[in-house]
């Protein structure tokens, strides 16, 4: 059977008068996104709109929750409950449900954004949390997370499903997780497609000491903030398509 | 066939370490409660609580979806516009959905907060706002607005079910409407048990020129945070049932 | 004596990880600044961030304050009572004016930002409320306010120091009054450089009926998210200087 | 000379519709309040009242500011930066004195709230950021922190006037710090007040270990939302006045 990938971006990050990221021109090319949900980023108007650009255009939709911290773009450690990531998450993917509900399309999946999405890694309270979240929607969402990380297989252990990310313009340490960056700079094409591709085709990333990690991943994430995104997913397609790859939305691909 | 009506609080008005209510106590004598979804009041922990002692009670849980404006708790105009209303009410509501979907229980209303709630007696394109957040739930909630009022009547026109209130603890103006106040105070009781019973009863109350009105409604709103309104509740209660009235929560009484 | 004309742009209404406007380049060619106070928009580190680049530039600093209406940038009408305008001056411009302090320049004036500027045309109450808040602030700042309005008059009743504004890209009405957009699209720079010498040397701007109107103001204003206030703050400048008038900070002005 | 000692409340905790302590009872009492600048607590409102109500009572005043985190109350850590911390307080502390220099009166001091204030103990780029603030404030407002800490020390080698706490309702840990409670309950006023007496007149306390550690304060923090606490205040004042020591405000003490 051909490989299957999703390509995915963050987006629905503007707010109010506040323009972030590329979603226009990103939605041309991937297959998920995931949305911001008002604490980070993202309000009830640009959520609107952001489902509904991706219903036009076919590309599946889950939530981006994140800590209540609007200054600091839920990219600040903060220390919440078990239970306080549970209603964090709960309250943002509700709201955003409603937005696909209305639009006639499916929450696809829930993926923790920025320290969230990080402090669980380290964080089995948090992770827990996070996880506890997924019994307030039907059909259980698909949990998006990092490979080699806790919250990846107490999912799996839950009998959540899963879907790694690879990340195209972001350095592996050599425990498997990422260095999330305040901002995305550009990055080389050719380089950031070749290494994606070896994650895709290999199931292998060169991690920040110069050994090979194993990856796992159904989807591919791409920064819509970074300004090489629209030239990186475009070279990105043609070359997974070419190695035989298919482009498949997370909630269409197989899971254990 | 006997007549039936709802007992009804607004609920779940807490905030972070702020208690707002009486929301322990009046549960146990109401059969639906309008829930505070963070904009005007209420947080994620708070909501999540609310529906959890609702859940436990029996009582029916719908949403109180209110201004952006905690400072002001949803009681200062705010000139949005029916996208905007729509948006708000979709996304708190939504929020509110998915507590109750882990709780079990079922989303029976939309009632709007405050001035969101007053503004639309007079401002054709707000009420319009308002109802067209319906579609995005299924089944569509009951609407909670007052007898008289252009919102009513429009959601009538579309369709969607309605049910009055009938306000206990306030004054009726000659056109039908109310003036909602900043602080309830303390009612007399026997005072305000003989007003409602006369409303539910006979469908007139006298409004503040001194002539009666005609006043229709599916249920009686108590505030909790009057001091006054266990008391009131329970001997309106009483009396209700010794009239042969059946107390029923909005969902379960049938619609035109 | 030679004119003398303060060119003032609104800044500091960047929020979190959100750009907003052209600060960098619109410093090089302003004699003041209204800066955002975190209600509408900025936050305490682009607060500081926008003093400080003023501090280097020698440009004279002044508040922005809002309403507490973050997703609709303060352009929403919202009712508050005279006592709470003057609160929300208070707190902002008081924020303000310690990163001055620290800074170690002066609070030169009190601009209220979008719907608190515009509503107190026609808002006696409100316009009180803005002046109410002069008494926090020692020396006594200038007020920036529109000629042929309320709030203008009123402070010069109660001898505040008042500066009237040109507007570059905005059309005035009849009534001396003008209609601040949501967005401000590119201009043409001959014609709106044209129009605000005319408006500088003869107190005279044509209004949307065709007729002209007086007008009087010491500062000019241009707004930084428009694409062509660079363009325009440059030639604006050029051609005044060959005017005979000189461009001067508004607290460095006379007023009677 | 005799000893000399503040009595000290947090207060204008309330937000909005939402009341929090006693400041009407407790303000008679104290001689120092810090006050909530609307992170954690308090709004434009409640400060303007609070700072009035200090006034009319000659009550000392100061800021209590805290991170932004209104849902957590600030009692949860927040990964902030020193330049952070700074402009946080410099935001809230600058508010709040243009409500004092309304109100004729001076700001005291600084004292930070809830973790920001905990943290500091064991991060020293924070400690530094609160530190870092007091020069945005003329004249330099005295440091409320605890004796035996970080911060404590930081500000005595800066040569920032710092004021220790006793703490009359909290347990001490054998290193001197203290643990902060979520709500603060009924205590026994009589062993409370003899435990003060011990530290005021002996400056030793028993820390939870069953061992004595020494403590210096200039100040006495009761929590005026502790039911006990106006009990507990009339008590101490009573027989701290009985043991010869003066109640005096942070401000009129004599420092190093």
């Amino acid at each position: 059977m051909a490989k299957e990938i999703d390509l995915h971006c963050d987006m629905g990050e503007s707010f109010g008068i506040y323009n972030l990221g590329n979603d226009a021109e990103m939605m041309k090319y991937v297959t998920s996104i995931s949305v911001g949900c008002g604490f980070h980023a993202g309000d009830p108007h640009v959520m609107r709109q952001t489902v509904a650009l991706a219903a036009e255009h076919g590309v599946a939709v889950g939530s981006h929750p994140g800590f209540p911290d609007l200054i600091g773009f839920g990219r600040r450690q903060m220390a919440i409950t078990r239970q306080e990531a549970a209603d964090y998450i709960i309250y943002q993917t509700g709201a955003l449900k409603s937005f696909c509900d209305q639009a006639g399309i499916k929450l696809q999946h829930i993926k923790p954004h920025g320290e969230m999405y990080q402090m669980a890694w380290h964080d089995e309270e948090l992770a827990k949390g996070i996880l506890d979240s997924f019994s307030a929607f039907e059909p259980t969402p698909i949990f998006m997370a990092l490979y080699n990380t806790l919250p990846y297989d107490l999912a799996l252990e839950k009998g959540i499903r899963v879907a790694g990310e690879h990340y195209a313009d972001l350095d592996y340490l050599p425990d498997g997780t990422i260095t999330i960056k305040k901002k995305h700079g550009a990055v080389d094409v050719k380089e950031t497609v070749d290494k994606v591709l070896r994650m895709v085709l290999e199931e292998k990333v060169e991690a920040t000491d110069g050994k090979d990690i194993t990856v796992q991943a159904k989807s591919i994430c791409l920064h819509g903030d970074n300004p090489m995104a629209p030239a990186v997913v475009k070279e990105l397609r043609r070359e997974l398509e070419a190695n035989g790859v298919k482009i498949v939305a997370l909630g269409e691909q197989s899971y254990p």
